[in-house]
């Protein structure tokens, strides 16, 4: 097991315990956990809990870097902030942490549904919650904020996804591929059944190489913004960002999340009818879409807003494409917040 | 050496014999061919040239197929036209068919400039040419291009690069980066020395599935445009069609194509001066980008057509992304036409 998912880089986070749990796809994950980390405090009312979900390869840790702070729209000393790391993540119950016959490539096949019901269980049943403020999150954690809004209506009284849809385009879907494929082409994959992450460099690499592609976008590498982030020409970027964000990532983690990714669709709940689905949502709802991103485009992001009843739709401008949810331009912490100061109020 | 790059497939064409061809880089094609194709007939007064170059993996006969024909702005009743294909096509002399020690990965580096140099023996030599009232292409070819207008400017009158800039950019040249490396991290390419195309086929298929990302776009998928060319299924379309058009190249071929796109560059002209080199063109010019081009965007084909003097820049609108050239849409060969047209009266 790595020591790359613990509580030094990514903590403090704490497991809830969510015992065998019964998956959509058929599976069961064991003595299953659910990480999270809570910011402030739950009132005695219980009545100013939010939810915060985690992107693709994300933890608690980038969510609370990106989104969370005294004076920012998401004020722990205002709201009770729980951030929920998705299965696969490696904090919660994911391949790499799980031990005996469901380690690794056998860990069950998880979906976005199963992540929301997850953490119903943990808002339930640990902080005895019948509603959130807000749920948010951007990516696949918007994907999981959509689960929410339409598979709990009464429950989500506000939701903000931020960059990412209610049912995945194909075009998503074929980047997600290009991520999985980068790994498991590796030779030493083998299946899913490497003995460490070391052995899989090359693979991990060239997943590196393929979301420099398409996770950041053309204006961020034509004005060489990596310089802004401390690096001094390309290839110290690639290596130096991208290699040092996804060297040390378990494949099958990743893989399992890039799967989750490619199938999140809340048309599932009616029989494929995405206006159905989203017809659903009770939550007032602002959907955000970074400007330049080629994961999530602005026009596939407002096709799913433009499906929720009275979605209020905003186009944050950002230069890092997708990557613009790092939230490393002062710019996006101030167009988020604004936008989310306006939903919550 | 592969029957894919014939005259069945993709003739008539001829080859005009360059000698011993000197390159940019410092290397030597022995007895080097240049394969082209003519349309129309020269004038008496030889004053009905066009010249036509080739894209990435493309050769003279789908620029004949997009480009030219009677009833078109490129009508081979009015104008003698020539279509060179580029040093690697596969037509003109290329890794794959150059014999002895300077076979597949050991072909000498090539640039963009030694096709610019070899089509203007080409058409000086062959056919005694002192103008060209016409360059024009797209990707690749829009670099060929601009690098005639810039290298030759007196010999150039109009120009109009598509879908392509003067100076790669940074994000343009990691696309092409990936494609290489699809075809060399397959452990059959052995560093270019597989004995046949079919084993290097797991890296062709990962290179085609590279291209379908980023060659196509976010549009084109989620609207299933691949119906309209004759496909059934997503899978079907990216075996059938990009499958179909890739898995027959040479890998040695492709790369070498690669490595000259991601350093197309005039303003090797001027010193990296790269304003000062379009300075240098003479030719009426009329750049087109494609609108949903995610290799070359409109911001930066825009980005270079503003440094040329007194330029045009149109907006080609397309569903199908870079692919976009291949003028499977009807309205691709009407719009362009239509600024072909403007160019030439």
């Amino acid at each position: 097991m790595s020591d790359f998912y613990g509580q030094d880089l990514h903590g403090p986070y704490e497991t809830f315990d969510l015992g065998d749990f019964a998956l959509e796809d058929g599976g069961t994950i064991r003595g299953a956990k659910l990480a999270y980390a809570t910011h402030g405090k739950l009132s005695t009312s219980k009545d100013n809990a939010i939810l915060i979900t985690t992107w693709y390869s994300g933890t608690s840790k980038i969510m609370e870097q990106t989104l969370v702070g005294p004076g920012r729209a998401l004020d722990p000393e205002r709201y009770f902030i729980i951030i929920a790391n998705q299965i696969g993540s490696g904090l919660s119950s994911s391949p790499h942490n799980t031990q005996g016959p469901f380690h690794g490539p056998d860990f069950p096949s998880v979906r976005i549904g199963d992540d929301v019901v997850a953490q119903h269980k943990l808002v339930t049943e640990k902080f005895g919650l019948s509603q959130l403020q807000l749920v948010t999150g951007g990516s696949m954690g918007a994907q999981q904020t959509y689960e929410w809004a339409v598979r709990y209506p009464d429950f989500v009284r506000r939701a903000a996804p931020i960059a990412g849809t209610a049912k995945n385009k194909p075009h998503c879907w074929l980047i997600a591929q290009q991520f999985i494929d980068a790994m498991t082409s590796d030779p030493a994959f083998r299946d899913g059944y490497y003995n460490s992450v070391e052995e899989v460099r090359l693979g991990l690499v060239r997943h590196a190489r393929a979301f420099a592609v398409t996770g950041f976008c053309q204006h961020f590498y034509k004005h060489e913004l990596w310089r802004n982030v401390g690096f001094t020409s390309l290839d110290d970027f690639l290596t130096g960002f991208l290699g040092g964000y996804f060297l040390p990532m378990d494949p099958n983690n990743l893989i399992l999340m890039a799967r989750k990714w490619q199938r999140g669709d809340v048309s599932r709940h009616t029989g494929g009818d995405l206006k159905a689905a989203l017809g659903r949502v009770k939550a007032k709802t602002t959907v955000m879409a970074l400007s330049t991103d080629i994961f999530f485009p602005p026009a596939d992001v407002r096709d799913d807003a433009e499906l929720v009843p009275g979605a209020k739709f905003e186009v944050i401008e950002t230069s890092f494409g997708h990557a613009g949810l790092f939230a490393i331009e002062p710019s996006y912490a101030t167009q988020v917040d604004k936008a989310l100061r306006v939903l919550l109020d």
